[in-house]
C-alpha cells in the first residue's frame, strides 16, 4: 500500500475506533488563515503556524465540513485504489451526492470540495497531487533533458516547435539525463516560443519552461524538483510590474493560500531575471513604459510590504523606482530592439553579470 | 523566395510604381465588418463579402492606418528574411517607433498593430501565421501519430502523461504517420487528462486534442489539417452551455472576426459530441444542472439566431430544451457516475450510435 493510501486508511480506522469506544468522532485540522501563516527567516519560505482547530461530528457548526472532508477522503481513496487521477472539478461532482433520506447534498459548490481537499492535505500531510487529485495542466518545456513518464522515454530536446506539454501532476516523472546549467521560467508562452525558436536552451545549455498566465502547481513542483534534485538555479523571467513580482514571490517563497505546501512548492534560491528599473535605462526601454493604473499601484504597495520584501534593500529600491516612473515595462518591449535581442544580448549579458534580483 | 515574401515585395513595388508615376499611393482593403460577412450555404462557412475600401496615403483620415499597415508589412518581411517568428505583442513593440522629426508613434496600442496585421492578411491573402506572426500557444495532443517538425520526428503516442505541446504555428508540421479513425477536441484540459490517463486514444484509435479556454488559431488549423489531409472526422466535446455551443460554432463555421480566414480554419464537417439535453436524462445528470444566469440566456438567444443554426431543427430543439431547463450541464458532471464513465461508457456509446449534433 502506498503511503498516501495507508494514511487515509489509518484516518478512517482512528475515526472508527472513536465511534466504537463511544467517543465523538473528530478531526484535528491546522488553521489556514493569514493569522496562522508566517515567513520563516531560516528556510526563507512561508509556512503554516501551529494553530489547529477541532472539527467535531456532533456539532451543528462543524458537521458539514466534517462530512465533506471525509467524503473527499473517500473519493481520494477510490482514486488511489483505481490508480486514477481526477481534477478538482471531477472531485466536486463525485462528492456531490445527496445524503440518503434527505435533500441535502454533501457539497453544493466546488469551493466546498476544494477547501475540503486542502484540509485533507493538512490532515494527511500529503499533497493533493499525491492524493491523485490534480488541478489544470498548462505549460511547455524544452532542454537537454530525458525523462521517463508512464513508461515513455521523453527527450525534451527533440519535440519540434511545440515542446513537451507539462502535465498537472509531475510526482511520478523520473529524470534520466539532465544536461543543463540552469532553468529559465517565463510567465509568457510567446517569450518561450521566442527563446525556443532561437534554440536558446541548446546554445546556453539550459532548460526553458513556461506557463501562460498563472503558474500551476505542476509547474512549480517541476521547477522545484529540477532545483532540488539537480541543483539547477531557477531564473524567473517576468515583466517589470506588480504581477510579475507576485509570480516571482510565489515561486520563491510560496503563497499565503498554499503555505501548508510551501515545502513541496517553494524555491528559496530562485532569482528574478525579469526587467528591472535599471534595465529600462540600460536597454533603452523608456519609450515603452506603460502607465500604472490604480490597481497596479495598490498591488505594488501590498507587495512592497510583504515580510520577505520589506527588509530587502535591492527590492525596495525597485519598488521605489517603479513608483517614481509611475509605469511598468514588459519583457516583450525588448523586441523593439530586434526580434532576437532577448536571446542574443539581454539574457546572456544579464546571466553572465549575475545581474538578477534575489 | 517563398510565396508570402514574394507577395510582400510585390506590394511594395506596386506602391513604389504609383509614387514614381506621380499617382497617389493607396491600398485596397476588403471590409471587415458584420455587414460584409455572410454565411455561405454551399461551403457551410462564414466568409467575407466583396466589399472593399481604398486606403489612401494623402488622406488625413486614412494615412495613419495606411502607414500602420505598411509598417507591419515591413516587420513581416524582416521576420521572413530572418526566418524568425514573432508574437502579436512583439510586432506591436517592433512597429511602435516614433516617426523621425515628430513625436508621433506609428502605433500606440496593440489593437492598432493587430488590426493592421488582419488587414495585411486580407491584402496579401496569406494568413498571419504564413507571414511569420503568431498568437499564443496553448494545448496538448496525443494519439498514434508521428509528425516531423523542425527536423524532429515526434511520436504523439510516446509522450508520457503530458503529451505534445501544440505550438502557435502549425503550418510547417509534416504528418509522417497518422493511424487514427477520428479526432476528439475538448475545451477542457482536465477532460483531456482524464481520457489520456484512460488511454482512450489507444483503445479507440483516435487523436485527443485540447486547449484550455479559447481555441487558438494554431489548434483550429491543426484540427483542420487532420480533417482535410487525413479525412478524419472531428468531434467537439463541450459542455451543454452557450459557451460550449459557441466553441463548436467557431470550429465548424468560422468566426465573424476572422471570416476572412475561414478557409484555413473552419471544419464544416465537425460534429458536436458534447452534452446534450437528451444526455441529461439518459445519463442521469439532472441533479447536476447549473442554473443559467442572465448572460447565459442572452448568449443562448444570440447563438440560436445565427444564420447557420436558425434553420437547423436538431439544434433549435436543443436551444429550446435548454431554455426550458433554464440550466446548463458540464462534461465533468459525468464523473459523478464514476471517474472512467466518460471513457468507458459515454464516448464509446455516443460515437457508436452516431449520437452527435451536426
Amino acid at each position: 500500500m502506498t503511503e498516501p493510501k495507508k494514511r487515509l486508511v489509518e484516518l478512517g480506522q482512528e475515526l472508527a475506533k472513536d465511534i466504537e469506544k463511544g467517543k465523538q468522532p473528530k478531526l484535528d485540522v491546522p488553521v489556514r488563515a493569514l493569522s496562522n501563516v508566517q515567513y520563516n527567516e531560516r528556510t526563507k519560505t512561508l509556512e503554516l503556524g501551529k494553530k489547529s482547530a477541532e472539527r467535531i461530528f456532533f456539532n451543528v457548526g462543524h458537521v458539514k465540513k466534517f462530512v465533506q472532508t471525509l467524503e473527499v477522503a473517500k473519493v481520494s481513496k477510490q482514486l488511489l485504489d483505481l490508480g486514477k487521477h481526477a481534477s478538482l472539478r471531477d472531485v466536486f461532482y463525485m462528492a456531490k451526492r445527496t445524503i440518503p433520506g434527505s435533500n441535502i447534498n454533501i457539497v453544493d459548490e466546488q469551493t466546498e470540495s476544494d477547501k475540503a481537499i486542502e484540509d485533507l492535505e493538512l490532515i494527511t500531510e500529503f499533497s493533493r497531487e499525491q492524493l491523485n487529485i490534480n488541478a489544470n495542466k498548462n505549460g511547455s518545456v524544452a532542454g537537454q533533458v530525458i525523462i521517463e513518464d508512464k513508461g515513455d522515454a521523453i527527450d525534451w530536446s527533440k519535440l519540434g516547435s511545440g515542446g513537451w506539454s507539462i502535465p498537472s501532476n509531475v510526482e511520478e516523472i523520473k529524470f534520466k539525463k539532465v544536461s543543463a546549467d540552469y532553468v529559465i521560467y517565463m510567465e509568457k508562452a510567446a517569450v518561450w516560443e521566442r527563446l525556443h525558436e532561437d534554440k536558446y536552451w541548446d546554445k546556453h545549455k539550459c532548460i526553458i519552461l513556461t506557463s501562460q498566465g498563472q503558474t500551476t502547481r505542476g509547474i512549480r513542483r517541476l521547477l522545484q524538483r529540477l532545483n532540488q534534485e539537480h541543483k539547477l538555479p531557477v531564473y524567473v523571467l517576468c515583466d517589470f510590474d506588480a504581477y510579475g513580482f507576485y509570480i516571482y514571490s510565489v515561486l520563491k517563497f510560496g503563497s499565503i493560500n498554499l503555505a501548508h505546501i510551501s515545502e513541496s512548492q517553494a524555491i528559496p534560491s530562485a532569482k528574478f531575471l525579469g526587467i528591472t528599473a535599471d534595465d529600462i535605462e540600460k536597454y533603452g526601454l523608456s519609450k515603452h513604459l506603460i502607465k500604472m493604473k490604480d490597481v497596479d499601484i495598490a498591488r505594488l504597495k501590498q507587495i512592497s510590504e510583504y515580510d520577505w520584501f520589506k527588509n530587502n534593500k535591492a527590492w525596495q529600491r525597485q519598488f521605489k523606482l517603479m513608483k517614481q516612473y509611475g509605469a511598468k515595462a514588459e519583457i516583450q518591449a525588448l523586441s523593439a530592439r530586434g526580434i532576437t535581442f532577448i536571446s542574443e544580448k539581454y539574457l546572456p549579458e544579464k546571466i553572465k553579470a549575475k545581474d538578477w534580483l534575489d
